[in-house]
């Protein structure tokens, strides 16, 4: 058995989205990026149409990138959000984004977590979470949002993360429409099919 | 901002381990394997008290392992689980192991899942989940077990995943109980701060 590695590689037309410490004001202004970051994501036929990032929320200034890379990286756990966190926790050293002396950082996602980047995001430290698509919307195209909490907002509140929702919906929908009608794999864990 | 890449990197005391191809016939074996695993996991200070497993089921052979990193890659991503469906599916070159042509795959855990593993078995393609001490045992030394869905069993068995629970749950429990007296630290995100 060879494998005691694996690498996670964001595609060159991400990394130069990822340089250099742009500043976004509003919360449409991040949402709007993670968006785009989706829809290249499905023209340069990486994978699914979800991007996510990390803002320094004390300075708004961009933290860390992801998309979702499943298909691309032949990985089920590579969903945008997981990329973005890890992305950032390796930038500043530290597996608690939360921690003592760190900044507060919001995480931006073009459509709200599933199951396991809900717990992804209980993990990662950040103080907020901001939402475009709903859960309903990448259902409504096929996607399966997993084993999720009924309540997770409360859960992620009550663990001092707020939760913001629906900002620029409409527009994070529209990429999800373009992904499915373009044809797009739904890449669901053993596409449903029972044992 | 420097960031576009991540390595994930099993450590040269557990590669010996993920070495063969090993058989383990029965449920007990696999359990006790990542039992050993979340064991020295915590003796040689890599991170939390949690392994696991990927086998074979047609053969029963060992497919990939997986420990806690959290503490050792500055990643909260990189619990057990997640580690060993990320080498899994690397050794497959797929992103879904329940995928046309697959061996049928089982995961064998030390622990029962927290929130973000309960995800990311659901998107792994696994057929089946083994688990050792349950998440009460997890909470009990300290570990919050996230915004976890109720229904995580009846969850996963919808997927076609089946559950099975207990197996040397009091010889997994002990690992915890063992990490929680020598004073190993408990990484819950933000350590439950309120904002």
């Amino acid at each position: 058995m060879s494998c005691g590695d694996f690498s996670v590689r964001l595609p060159e037309w991400l990394r130069s989205h990822a340089n250099g410490d742009r500043v976004f004001e509003t919360p449409e202004e991040r949402m709007r990026l993670v968006i785009e970051l989706s829809r290249l994501n499905v023209e340069h036929g990486v994978g699914g149409p979800f991007g996510a990032a990390v803002f320094d929320h004390s300075s708004n200034r961009l933290a860390a990138v992801g998309v979702n890379l499943v298909l691309s990286s032949n990985c089920s756990v590579l969903h945008a959000e997981v990329v973005a966190i890890m992305m950032a926790q390796k930038r500043w050293g530290h597996y608690d984004l939360g921690a003592q002396g760190m900044p507060p950082f919001q995480l931006v996602t073009s459509t709200e977590p599933c199951a396991m980047c809900l717990g992804a995001v209980a993990w990662s430290g950040v103080r907020a979470l901001v939402c475009g698509a709903r859960d309903e919307d990448a259902r409504h195209i096929g996607f399966d949002e997993g084993p999720k909490s009924p309540r997770w907002v409360e859960d992620l509140e009550s663990r001092g993360i707020r939760v913001i929702r629906d900002v620029c919906r409409s527009e994070a929908t529209e990429v999800l429409e373009y992904y499915a009608e373009s044809g797009g794999v739904i890449y669901n864990g053993r596409q449903g099919r029972p044992s």
